[in-house]
């Protein structure tokens, strides 16, 4: 594990950090995020012929990961080579699991964490006037691979 | 309370609905979301002494809320007129709460949303070398005022 | 009707012109695109079960209008109100039809016409690999209300 | 022929399919437009003696050629090594060939049809208010080259 | 004169801050900037038939000014109804004067100069090939009007 | 040196010239900006606690890089490998100086001028309550290196 912040040079400052000397490789990283919706809601959703909400979410999913750079201060722009977003309805809302790739010299986590987190937005937002509690939760990062720091897993029930 | 999905015209297809003959109204809404950071974090956030990751997170949720009508596909296009985002740091993470306003035919629910998003987003960015298993909880709408559905204000407990 | 280019200043200098005194009054234009598809594709297009790409070009068709000030050099940023696209499927082909409107001091026919030709490329880029002899046909505004110059409709079969 | 529609994953999901295992290798498009123009609109062309609308249409291409993966939701982004617009008047309107490049593991077909269709959307915004029936004919694929798929080039007269 | 820095709350914190309050009235800005050019350089720009590299610094800067909200992080998003920008060149190089206009809650004078430093830049670019020593320089406020704050004219020779 | 303009074809035309047969290596670019500030802005600048206006100005010129492409019309869009920006201040204003990497065909000069020139703009927009008349000054090329043209450094005192 590291000992410090992220995107901070030895003097303490914020800076993009210098990724020029680290190996393109490939790398992955999946996010999860998850939507509480109500019953109304729940029930509306699979009424509703044309236009479902979660595909619109999906869209919106995958061309926020492509805008993560543009969102998220420090983040290097990365060539994407895949996003992949899946949205699933049970009992209690919908989960959202965002899968984002590259081949660069610096990882894809923060495009996987936008994905998830747009998605949700934008399930929020197409759903909220049947429902004004519908709470986004638990958006956090599932895997991660290549790169110098390897593989990640998260443990399951944490 | 509304009975059926937001952006859908009456044959069910999404579109960005006519706010045309609405009133130009002042409009706020205040979103509130919370990052879980472990210890390492905690400590690490304070000796930082230039370049506060929370400053940071507050500049990119600043930024964000005028991209929303980028990021959320049926969003209108709004003149904001405020965005405010506190964070505070207490024993388990950072909490963060964004207000929105503006006087316009629709309100700015998810402008506040956004901030708080991207703003929790940047949080988990600048912290996620010391912790992999931050997680970004309770995204969620604290309060509205403004336009025909009046106020709102979420109970607390919920 | 005009005697001169658009966007020009008296001295013959390209200029995003002064609106500052016109009144702000309701103002929608619509726009059609129609893109050729050969056998293949339309038979493709149905059996499609999830992901239809023509809902896919609906969203990025409404994405696109709210970027046209962002496209299109010389025109004025708009508070749209509204954007309605119909994607149809016929014989030969989707015929597209796009509808914005605002509240402004100037025109939104830039905006139905960049909402119309952006849906018609996503639905090329969506069936490309079926049919690489695709054309996106005859765009023109249909029709044309607010503002000094009054209403406007094509004449059929021009 | 590949027998199903781009941007699918095998359950029919739309997605940003992946590219990460294919070579990059040197890719170029090129794509046609055309304007067809009144009388009154050709004659003002070249009597603008600042500030050509055509050069104006040259500089909206280019730039949206690099906005590519913004406007169409499952393109991926890509470092364009090239884009090269032509605009030909003759005596029906203008004449657009957009040729794009790149170095990338897909191709920059989308690229070269949104700098034409958005060179031709300037002409049309530069030039409508001498002519409201103006129209954007014929945007198509003209070559490609690079890549699996090989060499593309459209027959004349289709 | 104002007694602390912009875009500060109460509390010493960053915000947009709010202009609901505040009245729509006109307000205009002009701003201007230099671009030293060598005697190369200065030979090279009328010689140049095609594509006036002064041209496509007056487009940039045009479209410049309505990212200003995009890029000047606690810029409120505005609704610009005028971009003029002349370019003239001298024995020295080229004079930018750039001049922006809205009818909105707060002013114009960052679009304004976003719009002369952007266009300078283009010029610096198209030129930077016959000169590595081009400098930008004077970039400043020449007059600004509407708003409490009234009328500011810059005194010649400061 | 080279004797002709940048950016423009053999037939004198703009063009985003073709790079794809150059070399990917690693190159960098520093840029400096000088902004002149009067006694009253100097003296507010360390009173202000929370904050600081020059770490918004950093954020920004960083964000700015990443959007070169978008602003200088034809600019090649490149992956940044890093951005490091340093703002000092002296008794007359504050001192800029952005550095820009990438390994990439082309380099990365207009990145480091526009991130230096829009954290220009931002530390003018953080501070122009307590001064009208500030003034950006000096906006330069400090260093490059890499690629064909290889190692370039402005002389001091010119």
């Amino acid at each position: 594990m590291n000992s410090k912040l992220s995107h901070y040079d030895p003097a303490g400052k914020v800076s993009m950090v210098d990724v020029g000397s680290k190996a393109e490789t490939e790398r992955t990283a999946t996010a999860r995020a998850y939507v509480v919706l109500n019953k109304a809601v729940l029930e509306a959703l699979p009424a509703n012929k044309k236009g479902d909400p979660l595909e619109v979410a999906r869209i919106a999913g995958i061309m926020a990961a492509k805008k993560t750079s543009e969102l998220i201060p420090l983040c290097h722009p990365l060539p994407l080579t895949r996003i992949d977003i899946n949205l699933t309805l049970d009992d209690n809302g919908v989960e959202i699991v965002a899968t984002a790739s590259t081949v660069a010299r610096t990882g894809v986590e923060m495009e996987a964490m936008t994905a998830a987190s747009v998605a949700a937005l934008t399930v929020y937002d197409m759903t909220k006037a049947l429902d004004k509690s519908i709470e986004i939760r638990e958006i956090h990062l599932v895997e991660k691979t290549g790169g110098k720091s390897g593989h990640f897993r998260r443990e399951e029930g944490k």
